[in-house]
């Protein structure tokens, strides 16, 4: 898929869900989990040379329709995602998405990809790669608090990148921890539902909230809270949508993605403006201190942001070459003459008389 | 493809570059220009209803990738386009673009679709409907100067919404002339090639620039403007690129799509902040005055808004029923139990096994 002939350039490829899937059997799952937080570690690593700015959000009364485009100066992507938690209902999907990788000097599309699966897989690598610098030394339990869509993800990521095997659940809904259960086993997890979150962090280094519902909730209470616990706060995220007590906030060292969003949609929207949080490149690339500690609590107010989609494009785009896994999409007029375009419309026509 | 079952909705209906062809030669290209000039009016009339921003632009010093959302509360729509210059010369578009069109209420896709040859064709039927408010009564002839790949769909738009029917062509390159004046033969048009642009606009009432360099130009000196004229403004837009030269929009009443848009990217770029210009929506809804006398020079600033791509892809999908002019596209992951994403994932890998 290298260095296409100008003809070939009117076609993208086209990764459909079906093909994902497939793709992401082939590579098998705990590995692309490791090679997507590769990716993703790569590019907050050369983080200052991303155009970088807050998604464009479309809000109503149901939902929210998001764009979140990012460019490193060779490269563009960009992210068509909804969140509409009243979906559920319906039979639908909270989160669906799709996106684009595309070349900055032409501004032709490289790649079309499905993105529900694949923001399901890169936002669990994003939780791991911070663990992994933020979690205590030998975490080996999480506490799983949210058995929805994301919950199974999370919970291979954290085994695939940061060692984690006991895995202790919460949800609400029991029904929706028996779905986890029955989904994780045979994953190599000592599994453990739990009745209460109180039961939930019992031992747990790591604390994952990964809840939906669009209102400010406590999911996450400061007593429950011990000292040393790195918490993975990425439940949907939007203006009014929290899940933890600010009390937890005051108590933490905070981390973020890219703060001008977080500030907007993550947890530290119940803070003061000039809250402090470290920027997670900044400890990718060792100009910040991660975890500094081991009575220390961390927190990551995950929200999901454009880098992390345009790192999981590129790792698609360079695992797909010779899979056959996509399809070719007559997305762009090519008309043999540039200047042409009448003429090849034009002449569409006549070859169908 | 109104009311699909939920299973339904994974699959996005996808208008390739050829489908869209098939489409607008079973509609006929005239009629298809008069559809949408309708579907833009429309949407124009009810402008106040549309969240409305400035294109998302990630600028590089070979062009530029724009994304362009819009909504009416009910329906949501963006273009991805591109504006490289430079491509031509490698046998590429300067401008490509695709688009969708998705609901509101889920934040599903509804539509997927090629939009090179459909923003060709809703910039020159934004024109044409401007162009019927705003040019002389019983205008005929049109001055058309820059004969690149947006020029003939802007000839047939004006015939088929103002009843233009002499064209008079120009353009730096005579080669370019030669490829207009051959591809609109047999449109019921006479055709005059001229050898400069004095020559072009001489007895035009409508004359049209559409000219793509990225550098200020001076296509149109104030000298050749004569009383009465309509200017048709539409040349390739961006911070840098503009056509008219300054004096004539002092002499002009200035008529745009979306001010905040066009101080950016239009002729108006070179004029103070406050340079004083109607938004074309409030003459179609009688809000403000059009053309006032036949004396009176109006200009079309336009630098294509959403909305006119919005219209275009309501127009598509409303024309596409029945057609089969589409692919079902497996765009959207959907799996029976929308908490269950993992579980999909998961059963694939059983089926294949």
């Amino acid at each position: 898929m290298s260095a296409p002939k100008p003809s070939d350039l009117a076609f993208v490829p086209f990764v459909s869900v079906e093909n994902m899937m497939r793709l992401l059997h082939r590579i098998g799952i705990p590995d692309a989990l490791t090679g997507l937080a590769a990716y993703i570690e790569e590019d907050f690593r050369r983080w200052e040379l991303f155009d970088k700015t807050p998604r464009v959000a479309a809000h109503s009364s149901d939902g929210v329709i998001e764009l979140m485009p990012t460019s490193d100066g060779t490269s563009y992507a960009f992210k068509y995602v909804n969140g509409h938690p009243k979906n559920t209902r319906d039979g639908l999907q909270t989160v669906t998405a799709f996106g684009l990788l595309a070349e900055v000097a032409t501004g032709y599309p490289l790649l079309l990809s499905e993105m529900t699966l694949l923001t399901a897989l890169r936002t669990a690598a994003s939780s791991a790669l911070v663990a992994k610098y933020l979690a205590p030394d030998g975490a080996d339990t999480m506490a799983l608090i949210g058995n929805g869509a994301q919950s199974e993800f999370q919970a291979l990521a954290m085994k695939a990148v940061c060692g984690i095997t006991h895995l202790r659940l919460y949800d609400i809904d029991p029904k929706a921890t028996e779905k986890a259960m029955r989904n994780l086993a045979g994953h190599g997890f000592t599994l453990t539902a739990c009745a209460s979150v109180q039961e939930a962090v019992e031992g747990a280094q790591i604390i994952t909230t990964c809840t939906a519902d669009k209102q400010f909730a406590t999911i996450l209470t400061d007593n429950l809270v011990g000292a040393g616990v790195h918490i993975n706060a990425i439940g949907g995220d939007c203006p009014g949508k929290t899940e933890l007590h600010r009390d937890i906030l005051s108590r933490a060292d905070v981390f973020v993605e890219y703060p001008p969003q977080t500030r907007i949609e993550g947890e530290i929207q119940q803070m003061p403006e000039d809250f402090p949080v470290t920027e997670f490149w900044q400890v990718v690339t060792g100009t910040a201190a991660g975890r500094r500690n081991d009575r220390q609590i961390t927190l990551f107010d995950g929200v999901g942001f454009a880098t992390e989609d345009f790192s999981a494009l590129r790792y698609i785009r360079d695992r797909l070459e010779g899979t056959g896994f996509y399809q070719e999409l007559d997305l762009l007029a090519d008309p043999d003459d540039p200047r042409d375009l009448f003429g090849m419309l034009q002449r569409a026509n006549d070859g169908a008389a």
